[in-house]
C-alpha cells in the first residue's frame, strides 16, 4: 500500500500531490490527460493506469477536480474500489454537494471529509494555505498528519457541507466589506481625494475585526449589550446617513435595509439593545430551536 | 484675553474645557444651564455670564452643543462679538451645515473651524481620541496647538464639509461591515455554531483592512489590475453566493446589487480588470471632471 492518492493533477491537485512527495510521503497519482503526472512520476509518484487502480494503492485518497460534476464522474468510475478508503474532497462545491458525497462514500463504505483551500497551488505546503475539513471526526483524526503538511488545518464541522458553508460565508464577507469601503470611498471622492481617507477607513474595519469575538459570543449567549449604541440611538444616525448618501447619489438599499431591521426590535421593545441584536433579524433560523 | 473659551458644558464640552484647564490654559466657560459649569469653575475655569462675554474672553471659541440648530441660536446670541475670534466647531452636523456655519463666521469676520470627535468623552486628552478639523488651514494652523491638547488630531481639507463627510462615511462603513459579519455569521449559524467561525471571519474582513491603501491608490491611478480575480471571474462566484443565501433566507439585496455593478463593466468589455473598478460604477461622480 501507499501512503496517499491524488486524483486530479491540475494546478491544484499537482501542488497537493508534490507536497506530499517532498515529505516522504508515497504517493499515487492518476490523472485523465495523463501527461500531467510526468512531472510527479519523476519526482517519485507512482502513476496508475486507471481511477480504480490509484484508489486501491492508499488508504487516503484526495480528489481535486474542476468540479462537483467531475467528481461525480470519477467516482462512478472507481465502482467499490473505495471501500475501506476515506475519500477527501478538496474540489470547491457547495454544502449540499459534500453532503452528496459523503452519502456516496457511506453507500460505498468509505470514510469522507470534504475539504477547501484558501489559498493558491503556491502557497500548499506552506502555514499561509488554510484548509477546513468537515465531516467524521474519526476520518479527520485518522488522516490528521498527511493533511496538515498541506498547510494551516482546520477541521470546522461534522457535517459534511460546513467546509463549504464556511468558505462561501467567507467569500460573501469578502465582497460584503469590500464594497462597504468602496461606498465610503466612493461618499469622500466625490468631494476630494481618496487616499488621505484610507488609514482612516481601515482602522474604522479594524473596529469590526477587533470586535468580532465578542460579537459571536453576544450570539450565542443571545445576549446584547448596548456597547457604544442602543437601537434606538442607532435610528436617527442610520436615517441621516441614508439622507446623505441619497443626496451623492449612492446606492442605499443596504443602508435602508440595516434602518428596516434596526426598527423592528425597536417596534418590538427591545430598542435598548445593541446593534447585534440584528443577527435575530437577518437569521431568524439560528433561533428557531 | 483667556485662552479658550468653551460653549455647551455637556458631556463632550465638560471634557474638552477639563483637559483645557488640566494644560493650564486659560478657559472660560458658558452653558445655558449655568450650574453644569460650577465644577469647572472650583477647577479654576471663568464664568461668563452671557455668550457674548464668552466669546468676547478669548481668540479661539470651541462650541459643543446639541445640533446644528443649537449652535445656529448660540451664535444668533453672540451678535458681533465673533469678529476677529476664530470658531471651532464640534457639535455633530452634515458637510452642508458645516458650510452654512463657515458662511456664517466668514460674514461677521471670524475664522470656522468644523471638528468631528471621534470618541467618547472620557477618552478627551488621550491619544484614543481622534478629532477631525476642515477649513481654513491658516486657523488650524493658528489654533493646532491647543486643538492637540484634546486628542489625535488631523486637518482633513480645506472644505468645511470635509470633517463632517468623513465622520459620516466612517459611520455608514461601521454599519456596512458589521452587517456584512452578521450576515456571515446568520450564514453559518443557520447550520451550528458561530463561535468558531468568528477568528476566520475576522482575518477575512482583515484582508480589507491590509488591502485598503493599496485599493486607494488604484482609484487616485484609475488602473485596475485584477489583483486575485478578474471581474468575469467574480460574476459566477457572485451567482453562486446569491443562490446559497436565498437558499438560507437571507436578504441576497446587495449581492445582487454587486453582481449588476460587475456585470456594467463586463458588457462594456472591461471584465479583464479587477474588484476595485466597481468604484467607477458607485460614484461616476468622481471622475467626471
Ligand atoms: N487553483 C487555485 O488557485 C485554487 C484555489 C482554491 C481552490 N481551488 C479548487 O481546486 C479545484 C481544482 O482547481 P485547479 O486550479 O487545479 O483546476 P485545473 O488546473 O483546471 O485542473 C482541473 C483538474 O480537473 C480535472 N478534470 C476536470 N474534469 C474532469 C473529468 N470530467 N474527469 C476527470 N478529470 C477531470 C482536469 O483533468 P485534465 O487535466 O484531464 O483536464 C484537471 O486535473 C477546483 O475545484 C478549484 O476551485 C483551486
Ligand atoms: N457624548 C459623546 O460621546 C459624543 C461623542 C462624539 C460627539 N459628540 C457630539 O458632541 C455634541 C455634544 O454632545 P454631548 O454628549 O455633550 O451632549 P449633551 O451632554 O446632551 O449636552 C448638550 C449640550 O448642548 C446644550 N444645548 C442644547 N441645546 C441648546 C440650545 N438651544 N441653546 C444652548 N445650549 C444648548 C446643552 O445645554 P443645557 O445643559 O442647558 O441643556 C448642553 O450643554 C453633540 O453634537 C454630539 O453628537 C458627543
Amino acid at each position: 500500500m501507499n501512503d496517499v492518492t491524488v486524483l486530479g493533477l491540475g494546478a491544484m491537485g499537482s501542488a497537493l500531490a508534490r507536497t506530499f512527495l517532498e515529505h516522504g510521503l508515497a504517493t499515487t497519482v492518476w490523472n485523465r490527460t495523463a501527461a500531467k503526472a510526468d512531472d510527479l512520476v519523476a519526482r517519485g509518484a507512482r502513476r496508475a493506469g486507471t481511477v480504480a487502480d490509484a484508489v486501491a494503492a492508499a488508504p487516503l485518497v484526495v480528489v481535486c477536480l474542476t468540479d462537483h460534476d467531475a467528481t461525480e464522474q470519477i467516482l462512478e468510475a472507481c465502482g467499490d474500489a473505495m471501500a475501506g478508503r476515506t475519500l477527501v474532497d478538496l474540489t470547491t462545491g457547495t454544502p449540499e454537494q459534500a453532503r452528496e458525497t459523503a452519502q456516496w462514500a457511506g453507500k460505498h463504505g468509505a470514510g469522507h471529509l470534504d475539504g477547501v483551500v484558501q489559498a493558491g497551488p503556491g502557497q500548499i505546503g506552506t502555514p499561509d494555505a488554510t484548509l477546513f475539513y468537515s465531516g467524521a471526526p474519526q476520518a479527520f483524526a485518522a488522516h490528521r498528519a498527511a493533511l496538515e503538511l498541506l498547510g494551516t488545518t482546520h477541521h470546522v464541522g461534522d457535517d459534511a457541507g460546513q467546509a463549504a458553508l464556511y468558505d462561501l460565508a467567507l467569500l460573501g464577507l469578502w465582497y460584503d466589506t469590500t464594497l462597504a469601503y468602496l461606498h465610503a470611498l466612493a461618499l469622500v471622492g466625490g468631494a476630494g481625494d481618496v487616499e488621505p481617507f484610507a488609514p482612516f477607513a481601515a482602522r474604522q474595519i479594524d473596529h469590526v475585526v477587533q470586535a468580532a469575538p465578542e460579537v459571536a459570543r453576544e450570539i450565542r449567549d443571545r445576549a446584547y449589550p448596548r456597547g457604544p449604541a442602543s437601537l434606538t440611538e442607532h435610528a436617527p444616525v442610520l436615517e441621516h446617513l441614508v439622507r446623505l448618501r441619497t443626496a451623492s447619489n449612492l446606492d442605499t438599499a443596504q443602508l435602508e435595509h440595516v434602518l428596516s431591521l434596526v426598527n423592528r426590535p425597536i417596534a418590538a421593545g427591545h430598542g435598548a439593545e445593541g446593534f447585534t441584536s440584528l443577527i435575530e433579524e437577518l437569521a431568524p433560523i439560528i433561533f428557531a430551536a
